[in-house]
């Protein structure tokens, strides 16, 4: 069987990008062993594949916190309701889709208890009797969990009943220093979007309508999918006082006056998969960022029966572990060369090293980088080097070529007309007059949600009128349709 | 304030060990911010000390199940009542303890869905789904999770509501790989108990009685605590095909029949914490092993305000640091010296570094180690490789007075009365009909279980004869009793 029909078996199982983008979208995950459907109900299982990338989010993402001063801790999953009752913002907000346990062995309990669906309540809780003066401030804590948020509509990884993320959780003495931490832990999430997942995102500060329940501002990192939606890939919020108020979280101030705590959380979660399929996936299947891919580079020998192919192959791929790479050496004698070379292709691993009986003659092997499909011989002397130095420049043009995509999607507009075309595969950049009735109409009439408005507004100008109503405009946001 | 005042305001609010075994290891936890009641019944906080623990722990498992072939995965926390029910025995075990969630949302479910109490029934789930041929074999997964178990008494680490573990789950072709991937795993747990937290552990079966529910056979290592009580610190279970067959777990095998796989399970959890307190700590409180000790070295500056102490001291801190070292420094100028001295101490960590002006100009440190209180002069000079190499001493001597305890604790026994005055403070080793009358017995007049019964049967004589009814017996076993 040659190579093309190999091909062709494989890409005949995925629905083309630009005939169906969602069941593309679908037919990747499943294909490809990122995840499959549990036998619960909107919930999800990660496969070793899966969740392989998302331990390496969770490395990438926890060093960063610890760097910033953070400590991980772990909170109960159930909360009593009437601690979910404390903040009324808050449980307007989430109330709807808690998943209640209302019996614990063969006792019906007096009080029902919600798996958690986020943990303010309980952080809160916690803080209010831990913290009694300024010298134990900031209190800077973060917890890696699954949430639970009882959905309609479910697809894996972009909304599923549960899901796993981190939710960082601080409180602080000054209004100065809890705003200094909600924008230091954006720009974390917006570095490790574009420096460890190739993607680039637009941050900003949301709505009021699109803010966070009980919080008093909330800013995200926004990342365009190819078919031009938004996909919001990570939250930090600024609580002020309003959940300290709540909870009674107090200390006794410098002046030695009872003040309520300054507070913050933000968290990111297993969307980012999502956000990595659909930001740089393409016919062929997943193309994963080098930095986050379980398997960064795989060998495939080349007549694996001759005389010291599978030695060499042994040998290479225990020079580049031992470089820091991760490696899988494919010596399957069941499948062809062509149904591998397929297979990997599909599975998006960034680098493909084959080496046969003529590249050992040679002294070389032969690269196949994911992201452009170019081949390239590489000497198998410093090979550790080579390889690594393509991994990096895999990474840099999947970057660039995902911001230029973003880049040429993103328009600005002046009136609905503008804007109705612009959402059709994109973000647009328009004036809003900051009153929610707008946001209403064009969500109701284009489908379109704000996302977030830029920190630089420097381009609004003074006369600028809302793109909905044609009133003074005050902000310039971001619209688009949404994941 | 003398240091004498200090120590004795610190160790004023532990209960001495010999007064009151329970009370000091409560104190001990509380006192030392390793974990705090939750507001949910039976249920813990894990704060960043304790946490910090439980993250290295983590780490060295995972590294481990990682070279033996494991890969992690990450599967629902909520099971639905029908699959909980597939295996008899399995559920009898469990359902008296399951916490049920019967609403989501605003939606009565049709059916129940336990919070995992363990997650066999979802796996082999999966597993019938996933595996279609022995090339698929094995299948060797694990997830870090947490679980619930409705229990009616509590203390945090050793019992609770909702607890941490790993919970490894494989698959196999044949029941001596089975075997083998059972006690290959026991071992695991066997080398990170004693290589990483200097605790030593008998190994052994358990009896049937003892052994988990649905397994076929259950292993376990088991710890001796300072009172002589026995923590059962991790197990390994051997399903056979037990759960294969109740969940249709089949594949087709190299001889082209439909067979069921033979499976396996293996768990540990945050108890390690509790076990890490009860067999090193002492009246001073915690003493951590440092190969998971949050901090390994704290860094006292003495007479901080002297001109060159402190810039010496984060010399020090970054130095150690940068040899891979986990390293605080308390540069606080609210306490004492002496204060300080105690606190560290009550928090177990491992070495203490003093540094002050008479140091600095001998070029060297104060070192004290947590385990003997012994004091020695280090020179700058070096100091990263004397500092690890004392922190590898003191893991040793660590594990060699708690294996000195053990065995010192480990008796011998023929009849009923020396088994009593055995397991009054520490563990009987006896020969045992394999009755489980006898078992039962034993438990209601000694409230003594079996632990396990070790691997070499050598030592059992021909003619031994049960410590309880005196029947010929067949297997030597451990009594004790237990957490």
């Amino acid at each position: 069987m040659g190579k093309k029909d190999n091909k062709q078996e494989f890409v005949a199982q995925i629905t083309p990008r630009s005939e169906d983008f969602s069941q593309w979208y679908t037919d990747v995950i499943l294909k490809t062993d990122l995840v499959d459907y549990a036998p619960v109900r909107g919930c999800m299982v990660m496969k070793p594949y899966g969740y392989g990338i998302w331990e390496r989010i969770q490395q990438e993402m926890d060093k960063r916190f610890k760097a910033t001063g953070h400590q991980n801790v772990a909170m109960p999953m159930l909360i009593p309701e009437s601690l979910l009752l404390k903040e009324a913002e808050h449980v307007e907000g989430f109330a709807p889709e808690v998943a209640w346990v209302t019996q614990g062995g063969t006792e019906v309990l007096q009080e029902r208890l919600a798996v958690r669906p986020t943990s303010e309540t309980i952080f809160c809780t916690m803080f209010a009797k831990w913290v009694q003066s300024w010298r134990d401030l900031p209190m800077k804590y973060n917890q890696w969990c699954s949430v639970m948020r009882w959905e309609k509509t479910t697809r894996p990884f972009l909304r599923t009943s549960e899901f796993w993320w981190q939710e960082g959780h601080t409180i602080h003495e000054t209004p100065e220093e809890a705003q200094e931490e909600t924008l230091t832990m954006l720009n974390v999430y917006r570095e490790v979007a574009e420096d460890v997942l190739a993607m680039p995102v637009i941050c900003g500060r949301k709505s009021d309508k699109e803010k966070f329940a009980g919080a008093r501002a909330t800013y995200s990192i926004e990342a365009m999918m190819q078919d031009g939606k938004a996909l919001q890939a990570g939250t930090s919020h600024n609580f002020g006082t309003n959940f300290a108020e709540a909870y009674g979280i107090q200390f006794l101030s410098r002046e030695g006056k009872l003040e309520y705590a300054q507070e913050t959380s933000w968290g990111t979660s297993t969307r980012l998969i999502g956000a990595i399929v659909m930001t740089h996936g393409d016919e062929r299947g997943l193309k994963l960022p080098p930095r986050v891919a379980p398997i960064q580079v795989v060998i495939l020998p080349i007549a694996q029966h001759k005389e010291g192919v599978l030695d060499k192959a042994n040998e290479l791929k225990q020079r580049l572990e031992a470089a820091g790479l991760r490696v899988f050496l494919d010596d399957r004698d069941t499948y062809s060369a062509g149904w591998k070379f397929n297979e990997w292709e599909m599975k998006g691993v960034p680098v493909r090293l084959e080496i046969g009986p003529r590249d050992i003659e040679k002294g070389v092997a032969m690269a196949m980088r994911r992201d452009t499909l170019e081949k390239q011989e590489l000497p198998l002397e410093g090979i550790e080097a080579s390889v690594a130095a393509l991994l990096d420049s895999i990474h840099d043009t999947m970057l660039a070529q995902a911001r230029a995509f973003m880049e040429s999607h993103i328009r600005q507009a002046t009136n609905m007309e503008e804007l109705e075309q612009g959402v059709q595969d994109g973000f647009v950049l328009a004036p809003w007059c900051e009153d929610r009735a707008c946001e209403d109409e064009i969500k109701e009439k284009l489908n379109a949600s704000t996302r977030n408005m830029p920190f630089d507004q420097s381009a609004l100008a003074p006369d600028a009128r809302c793109v909905c109503c044609g009133k003074p405009a005050h902000k310039l946001i971001y619209f688009a349709k949404a994941y």
